[in-house]
């Protein structure tokens, strides 16, 4: 449990406070946290918050979305956000494809371009960029980086610390070569996180994920590819699910914490 | 258009009697053909049908399905009807995990062993079996193959002509490896098949998809890459429609045609 961290996501109605309280009681020291929820209880509060509670937080969820035409802004403010949480990891979902475009080639190379205009003020504040790859079904209108290899090569055009990737089991569990990949990694890893895929999907195909657990990803695999990368850091479980939403926050914090431990 | 092959699931609910019809109405020349109105109808029965309509068959869709339990009776039946038909090409879909598991790799294994399994029987009904790549959103519950070289390494365990690859631009259009490996394919590809992605997806994920021209992908750069290859054989437009299903047959073939011919 001493590697174990609660993404805010996860209960997605839990109030804040409430949810750092929760965290607390559950012997649970450390959370990721999303943009919208901060923002709304306040940047410093909320880490006055965490801080104080004793919680660390692994990462802050989330940036990117760089077809947006204010990404440069934006990005620029989710680091100095994640500075002030004391947090080490922006979490970065690279946005999908312009309004009617068909050329998905010249999304990623913008995010690639993107990125590396980012990369001085993320250094400067000691935040990694932690490029997440998004499973295939987002590509569109989501997340145009959609595996392993594309993420890497991103973040290997910067120093490691500055630019890494998010292992997510949700997104990346049916690549057959992904294991062999995220092994060799080393600390490129800039996270690592779980959700379990199961069938079927909703609509939107975006609030069906599993606990650990739950569903058909063989996560011990995953366990192992990181441990021989070297990855020793936080593992956050990180789940949207409709079903699991309606739940208590107290509920699903243990339910979250019962599949964490059954894989 | 001396290359465009309707594919009858287009048209899910038009009667195959109609859908003969309206083929040779429209100047169509070529339909692919799904397993179960074709049984429904009698195999005899509508290969007397096509024939007579002066069509021609250019895929019997699909079999594959590795994970039931009678899949070698059922693939060695779908080749005898796929010869039945004078088809040279019979789709395989290869089936999800089986379930509870979460050995996807056990799975893809059982795969490569099946189509091996099934060749000798294919090779002298002189049908080609094609295997499909199927998005990996379905990898777990449709198809765990799901990507170009997947299936071509599959293939290329046996003689060309024998085992293919289905080039569907729906299911591959997110690589962005694959434009370059499909152009050095050669006569690997089986067939071509047209549908186009669009968004939000809907529950269950199979039946959202577009038009030729209707969503985002680059329908344009498959074409080169498929005629690099040097495939010049027939192009069928498979789309899977909810809506597009409700509308009359005739209006859906004029619709598949149009968007056919835009791109």
């Amino acid at each position: 449990m001493n590697r174990f961290s609660f993404n805010q996501i996860t209960a997605k109605h839990w109030a804040l406070t409430d949810l750092v309280k929760g965290c607390v009681d559950a012997g649970v020291d450390k959370v990721a946290l999303w943009r919208e929820p901060v923002t709304e209880y306040g940047l410093d509060r909320s880490a006055a918050l965490v801080r104080d509670a004793g919680l660390s937080v692994t990462t802050l969820c989330r940036s990117g979305f760089f077809q947006a035409p204010d990404w440069f802004d934006d990005n620029r403010r989710a680091i100095d956000e994640a500075a002030a949480l004391d947090t080490k990891v922006l979490v970065l979902v690279s946005g999908g494809l312009p309004e009617g475009s068909k050329d998905i080639a010249g999304a990623r190379a913008h995010v690639a371009d993107a990125i590396a205009q980012l990369v001085p003020h993320a250094a400067a504040a000691g935040v990694t960029l932690a490029i997440e790859p998004l499973h295939p079904m987002y590509a569109a209108d989501r997340c145009v980086i959609n595996t392993w290899d594309q993420a890497l090569s991103i973040a290997e055009q910067h120093p490691v610390g500055q630019v890494g990737v998010t292992v997510d089991t949700y997104h990346l569990w049916w690549d057959d070569t992904v294991l062999g990949k995220i092994e060799r990694a080393g600390d490129r890893i800039a996270i690592y996180q779980l959700a379990d895929w199961i069938t079927p999907l909703p609509a939107g195909v975006l609030t069906g994920r599993g606990l650990p657990g739950d569903g058909c990803v063989d996560m011990r695999a995953f366990h192992q590819a990181v441990a021989k990368a070297g990855y020793t850091g936080p593992i956050e479980v990180e789940v949207m699910n409709e079903e699991l939403w309606q739940r208590p926050g107290p509920e699903i914090l243990a339910a979250t914490i019962a599949g964490y431990r059954s894989i």
